[in-house]
């Protein structure tokens, strides 16, 4: 059977991108038929900081290229200059160019000539300073696949989380947390996770107040807006349960309890999956037309170039991507 | 040199507290002097359930108590009939008899008859059936021995967090978040570790909204209530940073890069000390007049009387009243 093709972008290179796709090279071509989106300059310069050796190879066509452990096909997919790049610094030719290869990917994988796309992190401070107002990737993704309903899930270890709210003050999710986005979150899972389990889900819903309020005691989420999104799910057939306390939740889905977590906020699951999981998490941008796993950790600018990133989010990554992309 | 002499409270014996005080036992008198507060009967049943054999001993003088690995001294500290309580239901007489063996210790703790108070669970419930309407051991405390200024601060595996906030819905934290409330629990920390490590702590400041809030792109506590409360924690001496993204602040606990952090909410702490430390987990009151510790789990009324709660929070309790109770 042929390897899935998938185009790993380098992000924004200034951050641990291209040292950790050097070091995860001979990993992912054991796992699928990659391609860099990149510069080759800079996937050069990541392998001699690795200690590394592998041909690096600049390709125009995906679709034909011959990845293997000596040799690195790159397309080489922005006009920037980025020989003067400095690692761990904000630089608006880095920002240009990792959206560029984020741009590159979509379209490419859009026209089949991928089957998906594993990005590395680019940096907001770096997009900002090339004129782009785009908090992440998956925004960029969203707005040039036309998505309108997406979310990001964060997988580790077999437990996947969806967020409610995300990247917002805490003081500000309150008016978001409504039955019915409880609810698409519910059903997002429901969709992804048989994809990667084989089965059909266990899906926990988390509690926002301390002891899932404590019968009311503590706020009143619990029983006016989650309950009710979980009776919701339940009645469309899904093994949903809730609202569980929020602390004793993340140990039951860790011995094995659920599959899939809907949390409220940023940090009621993140806390969680960086303790457990750390560099082996994954972001998956789930609602796209296309498979799109992420590494879950940022450009790390603090030690960049110094050849200590760890590439295990990448692989895993990676293999989420593989997983997700099988034609069933 | 004389161990340590303890009271160890039974709690709501419809609980695990008197299977854990039993199975700890064979531990607790290695590591110190230990009396069980409580009821004869249900130790007894308790070392039953745990196919454990020792002689019941009812005393009415802890300080002449011989404790042993085969001799539990108990005083019968309530005059509730506990004979009819059922493991795992609510119940008055079990209720009243928590709230009674809790304050036969406090005042006998006060009086000089022992160094410290280790605690069992009680169950609000049980206090409610009983007309007492604390919602915890920590206001019982404080209100018998007169303090205003107290706090529980969470402690497992080399770590502990103290709480801005505690018991309360998420929604109404925001109000409780002053600079002065979180220099208060810096200090608190910094008045404690000591007596835990032996040397001055590193004590690490958690964010409240994502990312430490990105700059202020989400939320500015950061910038007002947090960064203020942390230099002039710097200004008095203390080693303290902050705010921290409270997502990998809990990864670089973990890997020793700090002994103190406060939280800003409840599942703040509680998310990352639960799935990290579990049983090893102890709540200790600071700010009393005594020293005070208690296992950081419920009454699990779901699994009382089956013999399989694991007693390792309330040996662990023990070692830190043990070491908090030392004479410097």
């Amino acid at each position: 059977m042929a390897k899935t093709r998938l185009l790993i972008t380098l992000g924004d290179v200034a951050g641990i991108g291209p040292e950790v796709v050097a070091r995860a090279w001979p990993e992912l071509v054991t796992r699928a038929h990659p391609v860099v989106v990149g510069d080759a300059g800079w996937i050069e310069r990541a392998l001699k900081l690795a200690g590394m050796s592998a041909r690096v190879e600049t390709i125009i066509d995906p679709t034909t290229a011959e990845p293997a452990a000596d040799c690195i096909p790159v397309l080489h997919s922005t006009s920037q200059d980025l020989s003067n790049v400095v690692a761990g610094k904000v630089c608006r030719e880095a920002g240009q160019a990792a959206y560029d290869f984020l741009i590159d990917a979509i379209d490419r994988t859009m026209a089949g000539q991928a089957d998906g796309i594993v990005t590395a992190p680019l940096h907001k401070e770096g997009l900002r300073a090339a004129g782009l107002k785009y908090p992440g990737h998956t925004e960029i993704l969203a707005e040039r696949t036309g998505t309108k309903n997406f979310a990001m899930v964060l997988w580790g270890d077999g437990i996947a989380v969806a967020h409610v709210t995300l990247h917002m003050a805490l003081r500000d999710i309150f008016k978001h947390l409504t039955p019915l986005a409880i609810l698409e979150k519910i059903r997002l899972l429901q969709d992804l996770l048989p994809r990667l389990l084989d089965r059909a889900p266990r899906i926990a819903v988390a509690a926002l107040n301390p002891h899932a309020s404590d019968g009311g005691l503590f706020g009143d989420e619990e029983a006016e807006i989650i309950a009710p999104a979980v009776a919701a799910a339940r009645a469309e057939g899904i093994d949903a349960s809730g609202p569980w306390p929020a602390d004793t939740l993340f140990v039951r889905a860790n011995r094995g309890d659920f599959d899939g977590i809907v949390a409220m906020y940023h940090d009621e699951g993140h806390i969680a999956m960086k303790l457990r999981s750390g560099w082996r998490n994954v972001n998956i941008s789930a609602g796209l037309p296309i498979v799109r796993t992420s590494v879950a950790h940022g450009t790390a600018y603090d030690i960049a170039g110094k050849g200590i990133a760890d590439p295990a989010s990448l692989i895993a990554a990676t293999d989420v991507a593989v997983r997700l992309s099988r034609r069933v």
